[in-house]
């Protein structure tokens, strides 16, 4: 069986992999987080994972946006607690460092340290695809963002850990699929809807679950892109979408919005 | 008179300050937002303008976690219509392009069109900034993404316009100041708080503007950095905070807030 995430070896969505699956699973790195929604919609792979928020850096926008284009399911949830630590070629020295490379999420996520240090930032496309660009490109005044994993992995030198703004950093990926996840008692579901434009539909839509002891775990917004300073809004409540209470309140959410897309039920992890 | 704005000569943020006080203040750019809200802070300049949100990209996320970290006033908000070229040296070829530098809202608002020429993407610090990376630099397989002015002021070429995947294409910038704006009649709010953490507090407090016909322009979480999945919002609404139905409202939020923080009330303009 395989699954697809966006990286190289020993990223955080590797590891996010092997956590939701064990080691039964075959992990396919991608180079973007589109091609991870294009492989499971074109059925290449059963599943696919991706990154949906950070615990310091907030929503991970190219993604809430791919739920809107994709018609694909959630199926399972997953946190990965990040270990970030700085990278280098083994011949660099510290104070030879200028330049730093990473995913943007990363270098949010370090943010002050890197401030402190002063050093120019570029952004890679992944974690572990920098600690591959600095090696490829023999980077002497350059170091990298990335796990511990992704140093091994390259062979290279961890100068720094514990790097990142908050020891509390998590991202939470999500797990695609046509089909989500029958209830197991304790689960969550995900729903993206768009709050007619009327005077208090938003706080009319959160009404429905408030009324119905529906606890929401997330709300978060995003630009529709279609008409400027609308937004589609994401929620994620716990229970399943079979549930009564659940298929009641989502059911009456269609009162206060222009579309409900229902992203689906799956165990609750966070 | 001065204002800071992120950004060099011919960056979206200088054009928002004319756009707000007209000819007769002197722009000043700064490396970074942070910088912008120190130079306001430290009283070097009276005002600074940072962006908040753009029509298609959705949050600028640092500048949300500033106005938590800087106790300052939003005093005014502005709509700048942004209007993306693809600039390049004038010797380079369009069919030569292989690296496309900008800022990372920039390149979001372009990735279809990126995204179409496979292109490699490098985050810099500024629009502006990064045609002047390329002019200074002289890189002749690289392109970068910056407004009409940016092209004209470094001297450069134009090879593509309305790159933007979608032509709606607006940045709301906030004016950071001491104080806040007196009311005008048409004046908007803007709060942030935490939701305690017990069901249907985010729910109940949002029932506080809306029983009382106080319309929310804008809502946005976003992490506390303290506490994984904890989120503090960002509220807009349609009022100024000395208007009574406001002010009742901001005070019966605190039933339900561990933190109210009003960053002010400003002439309204989307």
């Amino acid at each position: 069986m395989k699954a697809t995430y966006q990286g190289e070896i020993g990223a955080y969505g590797e590891m996010a992999i092997y956590k939701f699956f064990g080691t039964k699973i075959t992990p396919v790195p991608c180079k973007s987080f589109r091609d991870v929604f294009e492989s499971v919609k074109n059925s290449e792979v059963l599943h696919g994972v991706v990154p949906i928020e950070n615990s310091i850096e907030g929503s991970v926008n190219q993604n809430y946006d791919h739920f809107i284009a994709y018609d694909l399911k959630v199926c399972g949830e997953i946190a990965v607690k990040l270990s970030h630590v700085l990278i280098t070629n083994t011949q660099t020295k510290f104070e030879e460092i200028k330049i730093v490379y990473s995913h943007p999420q990363a270098i949010g996520q370090c943010r002050n340290y890197l401030e402190k240090h002063n050093w120019e930032t570029i952004s890679a496309y992944d974690t572990a695809g920098s600690v591959k660009i600095i090696k490829e490109k023999q980077f002497l005044d350059a170091a990298a963002i990335a796990s511990e994993k992704a140093a091994d992995f390259y062979n290279m030198k961890i100068v720094a850990r514990d790097i990142a703004d908050n020891s509390s950093n998590y991202t939470r990926f999500l797990v695609l699929s046509h089909e989500d996840t029958a209830p197991t008692g304790d689960d969550k579901t995900s729903v993206i809807f768009s709050a007619k434009h009327a005077p208090g539909s938003l706080y009319n839509a959160l009404g429905e679950f408030a009324t119905r002891n529906i606890n929401l775990t997330r709300i978060e917004s995003r630009p529709t892109k279609t008409t400027a300073w609308q937004y589609n809004f994401y929620l994620d409540f716990e229970g399943h979408r079979t549930e009564k209470r659940c298929a009641e309140a989502l059911q009456a959410l269609e009162k206060y919005a222009t579309f409900v897309k229902i992203l689906g039920s799956y165990p609750r992890v966070i």
